[in-house]
């Protein structure tokens, strides 16, 4: 029998870090060495510490949309060291999403703010006081919120030496594939890029939501049967007009379809998602946990964006929200280095569909991580988020 | 740099839990001996074995309600082990919850089971897939799917060398006072009672919806001014006498009241917490996560009990539920042992209210783990759920 006070001692103890157990607390397991090992010295005081930089990420092909194009996206590196252990994380804001997202400027700005006081906080394991602390210092900012997020999920996880699909209770073999958007372009170039793409993954995905929408459609499927998913970017403004596209596209073998009209557009979304033969998926409609319980009913699920969402630990709340409200989940990017890549896919092992193909389209990537292996989001088993730097 | 081929192979060591990684991985980290330590040997394929027994609970005082008296709860205790690790784990079934929870035979029938069956996850970290798989056997059964829920739990936190509330990123001093319950008696054992009670706790909670509900409470004023919790255990038939019971246990200092009408009277109890001064939180009302939703609006809160749940994965995605739908979350137990109570005081730090007195009840406790002190819930530093064999 082992006193209250013995015992209490030996919690002290285990508060210190030290791990040492008494004969009691081993009592029916056979004693490994390396199961209740040291992993800090006592005396010492290790602290956080915050380090940034930007980085441009070069595009392998220029970006081009209606209103300009581009070839680099803005992106701020980030690395949290605690106890000698290194965390990586990533914001990038592609210009198209500064107003969600934040500019080079801002971003920078939030990130000396969380430099100048994260020490405050004397343990990494305590992850929502610190994130919820980081959450509170504005409105905004999610991407630099992500940032902070992935690196500490990055941190924590490399001192419990497990990767975060695992500490989420997660299988990896159930990875889903990544789909890989064929951008559009002339019928003689889409035809080149999908018989490209068709060798290398499972699921394509298209940009729908203008004039061209079926000779887009038409012209992949004269060169793949292979399942396509359609994000519509809100550009569908009839909800009949959109119905029926939607109707079309099931018999073109698409499988499902994101944002077919503007998210102000409720009424007549949730009349679409009500007849459709495909899920409907929230994109633009959705950005943090607080949005999803109003988008119940109205879509059939949710795209969840690290860098939209403020990162892993609210992603990782907002796919078990959807599920609980019984709704369908979905993974998105930016374009990213491996980085959010990789800190992305620890979830996909529980989500329905994942379009994670930021990574592939850069050609400055820093990590190495999360690998698509015929088609199919392949996780690392490293610890944290997954990934080396290169 | 590190090449593709070389990175493939570093994954595949890994896999085989070799944690090796290349000088690439660790570029920028401080080689730690116990950071990337072996925790397996390569070639040796461990698997899940499960081990049950009944173990009758003695109480330290006769459990007397109007129907019937007694001194005992049944409840079967369980072991997982896997690599020469034990998770420990438990079912409890009180008699009057024999419906929702089992009896010894229902709990030994499917925990047999589970044990013929549970070595064909070759892995314990596969949590979601695990539960999943044990919540497929049946609908009901929920202490048992509890029990091995709470040994996978612990296994899976001592394979960490983690305990849980750190695993779900919690700051152990965050941990509510619990309540302790005063039993109805006559005046001057109340009285007797209450004045130990003031002594160890700071939070006091009874049970009312009776004829004598205001005579309890002005027996403990008149030696007390500790907040009390009150569970009206859908006892009172009438909204709007409720509601002025409320009104006038807010004004005696009450801080909370559980179920204060029949579940199924869901119109009337949303037209009580619509006025009540006081939050109302759901007992009776709520089993699983699939009953969340349907009481917002309706309750302030929700009351979660492992016993009830089917365990700690649950019982957690509960807790982010009720937060996404801004309701407040309590903690509650039935008379277990300090197994069951220190899994549940894993996730206290994220809720409102505890209610977690149930192995102070017991005179033949098997574990040390959680302790109240000073009336706080007080955690350990151990492993898992956190509990050592007496």
């Amino acid at each position: 029998m082992q006193s209250r006070r013995d015992f209490l001692k030996t919690a002290a103890l285990a508060a210190l870090g030290v791990g040492m157990l008494t004969q009691d607390a081993l009592a029916g397991e056979k004693r490994k060495p390396s199961l209740f090992h040291v992993n800090r010295k006592v005396g010492v005081n290790p602290v956080m510490r915050l380090r940034f930089f930007p980085y441009e990420l070069r595009l392998n092909h220029v970006f081009t949309v209606a209103s300009y194009s581009r070839s680099t996206t803005p992106d701020v590196q980030v690395e949290l060291e605690y106890d000698g252990v290194i965390g990586y994380g990533e914001a990038t804001m592609p210009p198209y999403l500064q107003k969600e997202l934040g500019t080079m400027e801002s971003v920078m700005a939030f990130l000396k703010r969380v430099q100048d006081t994260i020490s405050r906080f004397p343990d990494p394991f305590q992850m929502e006081d610190i994130l919820a602390y980081v959450d509170s210092l504005s409105p905004g900012d999610s991407a630099a919120k992500a940032a902070v997020d992935i690196a500490l999920h990055d941190l924590v996880g490399k001192l419990l030496q497990a990767p975060w699909y695992k500490l989420w209770g997660l299988n990896k073999e159930k990875t889903p594939d990544t789909t890989y958007t064929i951008g559009i372009d002339t019928p003689e170039v889409v035809r080149q890029k999908t018989r490209e793409c068709a060798e290398r993954f499972n699921i394509l995905k298209v940009k729908l939501g203008r004039e061209n929408d079926r000779e887009m459609i038409e012209t992949i499927r004269s060169v793949t049967h292979l399942p396509i998913a359609v994000d519509a970017n809100q550009g569908w403004t009839d909800r009949a007009y959109a119905l029926d596209m939607i109707h079309w596209l099931k018999e073109q073998g698409v499988v499902m379809v994101e944002q077919p009209m503007p998210k102000e557009r409720m009424e007549d979304i949730a009349w679409i998602t009500a007849q459709s033969p495909l899920p409907v998926f929230a994109d633009e409609a959705v950005q943090r946990l607080k949005d999803i319980a109003a988008l119940k009913g109205v879509y059939t699920g949710i795209n969840i964006k690290l860098m939209k969402c403020t990162g892993m630990r609210e992603a990782w709340k907002m796919v078990t929200l959807a599920r609980a409200l019984d709704m369908r989940v979905m993974v998105g990017c930016m374009t990213e280095t491996s980085c959010g890549i990789s800190a992305a896919a620890q979830f996909s092992p529980a989500v329905d569909f994942a379009d994670l193909d930021g990574n592939l389209l850069i050609a400055n990537d820093r990590f190495q991580g999360v690998e698509v292996v015929k088609g199919k989001i392949t996780l690392p088993d490293l610890p944290g988020i997954g990934v080396v730097k290169v």
